[in-house]
C-alpha cells in the first residue's frame, strides 16, 4: 500500500515536469485532447532525437544496415498483399447504453485479470457473457463482439478514388523495395535494411500515456538471410552476453520464473530459433544499456501463438520495467520466415528472390527474415521514470550525460552587465561547437540549479567575479553538485569529453 | 537548343544515379506507383538526416528556437479553425473525355506561358474558354472549374466519426501550443518555436519529381513578437548579408531584374516588412550557403497578392536555381500577423494573449508572427544537381565533405587475408568514433574509387602493402583526387577534422 502510494505520487510528479518543462504533453488541448496523441515539446523533442541518432549510431552506422525513408501514406493494395487490411484487427464491443468502446482483451484484462488474448470472437463473447461483464463507464450491457481494422483510411487523387491507409509499421515498404535493395546491397547475405519514422494504429480506447498511442515514432529492421545459413559474421562478439528470457512455456504456466541465459546457450538451448535472432536479442540489449537503463530493468518474453502477429512465427518481445505501468514492451522481435517477400511476390507476379554466388555454386533464394522493431516513445518515458531521483531534497533526472536535452546552462552569478555579455559570448561559442546550451539569468544562482537538475541539465557553467580577471569559470556537476574551475578558452572542448564521458568530472579542471 | 540538350542529358545522368545508387526513387514501384511519392533510399536517407541535422543546428541549437513534435493526424476543428478546411485548396477541372485531372493555373502555365494564379474562378473559366485549351492528354473538351481541397482526409477512433485531415503545414500545432510555450519561453518576446516533420498535400496531378510531392518533409519556424517591436538581438550580425530579391513590382511590370540589397537596406527602404523578417531571410541565405549552394544560386522572390496563403500579409519565396526546374521555391517567408493566435483564440475561446513585463510596464500582447518554413526535399534535389560534376572524364559528386552520405570508404589494395584483416578493423574503429564509412572489396581498386566518386564519397582509405609494416594508410581525397599517408592511429581524428574542413588535405599527412 505504501510502495503503492509512493509510485503514484513518483508519477504524478514526473507527469508535473514533463507537461510544465515541456517533455511530453497531450495534443490538441486546447480543442479538447484526442486520446492516443502526445506532443514532445521544447525538452523532450531533442530529447528523442537522441535517442533515434544513437539508435542509428547502433544501427546504421556500426551494425551497417542500410536505411530508407519512404512514405507513410501507403497504397491498399500494398497491405492488402501483406495481410494488413484483413487480419490488423482488434476485439472490439460497444456499450448498448452509452456508446463507449472497448477492446475486449484489455477490458477483460482490466476487469477480470484474465488474459483472453488468442480466443475466437465467440469464444471472447461467451466469456464476457458468462462473466456478467458490464460497461465500466455505466454499467449498461455490452454489444456484440466484433473485429475492428485499426489502420487509418485515407485516399489518394483528386477523386479520391485510390483507398490507401496510413502505415501500421514501416517494414511494407522495405519488402516491396527489396529487389532496388539487394542490388545495393550486391546480393550478399544476410543484409538489413531499416526504416525510422511514423507508425499509425487506430486504437480502440487508447490509455496508458504514451504507452498506448494512435501516432508513434518507430525504428525497425529487417534482416534478410538465406534459411539455409541464418548466421550472423558477428556473433561471437555478442555471444556471452547474458539475457532474461520469459519463455513460452514458464507463461503457460503461470510461472513468473525468468531463465537467464548467455546468447550462445540459448541459441544452443533452442530458447530462440536462430543465430541471427540470438545476435539481435543480444545487440538489442546493449543498445537499451547505452541508454542507460539498468541491467535488471530489462527482460525477453516471448509472444504466445495466440498473440503474436499473422507473420511471425516465433516473436520476443524486449520488456522494461517501469513503476507506473509494469513491464513494457519497447522493442518486438520476430521470425517473419519469408511470409512478406512471398506475399509480395505473388500479389504483384514479381520474382523476389535473390541470386547469391558462393565460389563457383550459385543459387536462388527467397529470403527469410528476422525483424527488429522499437517504439521510441515508450523507451523514452521509461528513461524518464528510471532517471527521476529524489536525494537530499534534491531532486533531478539522472539522465545519461549523452541523452540529456539541455546539454549545459551557463548563468552570469548576478545581473551585472559585464559577467552577462561574458555569458552571452560563452553561449553563443559553445553552441557554435554543436552542444545544445542555454542562458539563464531569472532568480538565484540556487533556483537556477535547481531548475537545471530538475530536467536533467548535466553541466552548469556559472559566470562569476574571477571571471572578467582570469577568464575562467565554474563547472557544475548535476550528480554530485560538485564544481571545477576550468578556462573559458578550454569550455568547449572539455564540455564535450565530460558529456561523452571521455574524462572524469574531476580531471576535467581544480576542484573548488 | 544544344544547352537543352545538354541539361537534358544532365538530369538523365542525375536520375540514373539516383535511382541505380540509392539516392531517390519512386515509391511503390512494385504496385506500379504512386505520383507524388519518393523514397529516399541508403545514400538519400542519410543525406536528408544530414541536412535536417545542419538545420536544427542553425536554428535550434545557434538561434535558439524552441522545438515541438506532434502528430500529423489533426482532428478537423483545428484546421477549420486556421482557414485550412475552407481555403487550402486547389482550382481543378477534368477532362470531359478522358476524366483526367488538372490543376487549372499549371495547366494553363504550360500550354500557354500564362501565369492565371489570383483570377476568379469565373475568370479561370473564361480564359479555359477563350484560349480554346483542351486537354494535354487526348484533346477532350475540359469540364467546369472546382475548388478541390487538397488535404488528406482520416478518420479517428472505432466509429470513425471524429473527423480529422493529415496536418497540411507543421505550424498549426505550435499556434494551438501557444499558452504551452510561451509560459516555457518564460514570457519573454521575440521568441521562436520549430517543427520539423511531415506534410501532406494531396496535388491534383504532381509531377516534377520531388519538387511536387504527396507527401514531403518540412522545417517550420514560427518567430512569435510584439507588433510593437519587430526587431532581432542579433540583426546586426546580419544585417550586411547581401541578398539578391524579386520584388513583386518588378513581377507585375514583367521585369525579370534582380535588386541587390543588403538586410539593413531592404528594411530600410521598406522592401521587407520588418526587422524580424529581414534577419531571416538574411539567416536563411547563410544556411543555405552552408549546404554548399552558390552565392548565384539564391535569390528572394515575393509572391504577388493573389498567390499569397490565405493567412499572409507579405511572403518571400527563397529560390534555388535548377538546372532542370528553373528556380525551385526552397522555402517561405511568411509574414502571418496574428491570424492564427486571433483565429484559434476565437474557436477554443481561450486568451492566447502574453503578459510580457518590460521593468515595471506590463502588457498582454496578441503576437504576430513571421514564418520561415522550408520544404527538406527540394533542397536535397538542388543540392544533388549543383554537386553533379564531369571532370577529366570523371564524374563526382562535389558534395559539401559535411553532407555526404558516405563519409568514407576502406579498400584493402588486392584480395589478401592481413589486408583485409586491416581493413575491416580499421572500419569498426571509425564507425565506432560516428563516422559514416563502408567497406568494399569488390573489382579493381580505380572500380572503386570511380564508385565512391559516384556518389560523393569525400576520402578512401587504402591498406596496401606497406600498411603491415609501418601501420599507415592512404587517404584519397576526392575532389582532387591526391593522396596522402597517415598513421592508422590517427585516422579516426584526422578524418574527423577533414570532414568538417578543420584542416586543409595537404597538411593532414604526407603526400603520396
Amino acid at each position: 500500500m505504501d510502495g503503492e502510494q509512493l509510485t503514484k505520487d513518483k508519477y504524478e510528479k514526473i507527469m508535473d515536469i514533463t507537461k510544465r518543462r515541456g517533455f511530453i504533453w497531450p495534443s490538441f488541448e486546447l480543442y479538447g485532447g484526442a486520446a492516443g496523441f502526445y506532443d514532445f515539446g521544447p525538452l523532450g523533442a531533442p530529447m528523442k532525437k537522441k535517442i533515434i541518432q544513437k539508435w542509428r549510431q547502433h544501427y546504421v552506422v556500426e551494425e551497417g544496415l542500410l536505411e530508407l525513408e519512404s512514405p507513410t501514406i501507403t497504397p491498399e493494395p500494398v497491405l492488402k498483399a501483406s495481410g494488413h487490411v484483413d487480419h490488423f484487427t482488434d476485439v472490439m464491443t460497444e456499450c448498448k447504453k452509452c456508446s463507449a468502446s472497448f477492446e475486449v482483451t484489455e477490458l477483460v484484462k482490466e476487469e477480470t485479470g484474465d488474459d483472453i488474448e488468442g480466443l475466437s470472437k465467440n469464444e471472447m463473447e461467451n466469456y464476457l457473457k458468462e462473466k456478467k461483464i458490464t460497461c465500466p463507464e455505466c454499467d449498461g450491457k455490452l454489444g456484440e463482439v466484433y473485429e475492428f481494422n485499426t489502420m487509418f483510411r485515407t485516399a489518394i487523387g483528386p477523386k479520391e478514388d485510390r483507398k490507401a491507409c496510413l502505415r501500421p509499421e514501416t517494414a511494407q515498404t522495405i519488402f516491396i523495395d527489396f529487389n532496388r535493395l539487394q542490388r545495393i546491397a550486391r546480393r550478399k547475405l544476410p543484409f538489413g535494411v531499416t526504416q525510422i519514422g511514423r507508425g499509425y494504429r487506430n486504437e480502440i480506447s487508447p490509455r496508458r500515456g504514451v504507452i498506448r498511442l494512435r501516432e508513434f515514432t518507430m525504428a525497425e529492421a529487417e534482416i534478410f538471410f538465406d534459411p539455409d545459413d541464418p548466421s550472423h559474421p558477428k556473433f561471437s562478439q555478442v555471444s556471452d552476453e547474458k539475457l532474461r528470457f520469459w519463455p513460452s512455456e514458464n507463461q503457460e504456466e503461470k510461472s513468473r520464473e525468468l531463465t537467464e541465459k548467455t546468447a550462445r546457450e540459448a541459441l544452443d538451448e533452442g530458447i530462440v530459433c536462430n543465430e541471427l535472432m540470438a545476435y539481435h536479442l543480444a545487440y538489442a540489449k546493449k543498445f537499451l544499456i547505452s541508454l542507460g537503463l539498468p541491467e535488471d530493468s530489462i527482460r525477453f518474453r516471448e509472444q504466445l501463438p495466440g498473440e503474436r502477429a499473422h507473420y511471425s512465427q516465433e516473436t520476443w518481445d524486449m520488456e522494461v520495467k517501469s513503476e507506473k505501468f509494469g513491464w513494457v514492451e519497447v522493442a518486438g522481435f520476430a521470425y517473419r520466415t519469408d511470409y512478406d517477400l512471398s506475399q509480395h511476390s505473388k500479389s504483384s507476379g514479381t520474382d523476389l528472390t535473390v541470386f547469391t554466388q558462393n565460389g563457383d555454386d550459385g543459387k536462388k533464394v527467397l529470403c527469410h527474415v528476422v525483424e527488429p522493431s522499437y517504439g521510441i516513445d515508450r523507451p523514452l518515458y521509461c528513461i524518464l521514470e528510471h532517471a527521476y531521483t529524489e536525494d537530499d531534497g534534491r531532486n533531478y533526472l539522472k539522465l545519461k550525460k549523452d541523452l540529456a536535452p539541455i546539454e549545459a546552462q551557463v548563468f552570469p552569478l548576478v545581473a551585472e552587465e559585464e559577467l552577462e555579455k561574458i555569458g552571452k559570448s560563452i553561449l553563443k561559442k559553445i553552441n557554435s561547437t554543436g552542444i545544445f546550451a542555454e542562458y539563464d539569468d531569472s532568480g538565484s544562482i540556487g533556483r537556477r540549479y535547481a531548475r537545471a537538475d530538475e530536467v536533467g541539465v548535466p553541466f552548469c557553467i556559472t559566470v562569476d567575479h574571477r571571471t572578467p580577471d582570469d577568464s575562467t569559470v565554474t563547472i557544475r556537476e548535476r550528480d554530485t553538485t560538485d564544481q571545477i574551475r576550468v578556462k573559458i578558452e578550454d569550455l568547449p572542448k572539455t564540455l564535450c569529453k565530460l558529456l561523452n564521458s571521455e574524462i572524469e568530472f574531476e580531471q576535467a579542471g581544480e576542484k573548488v
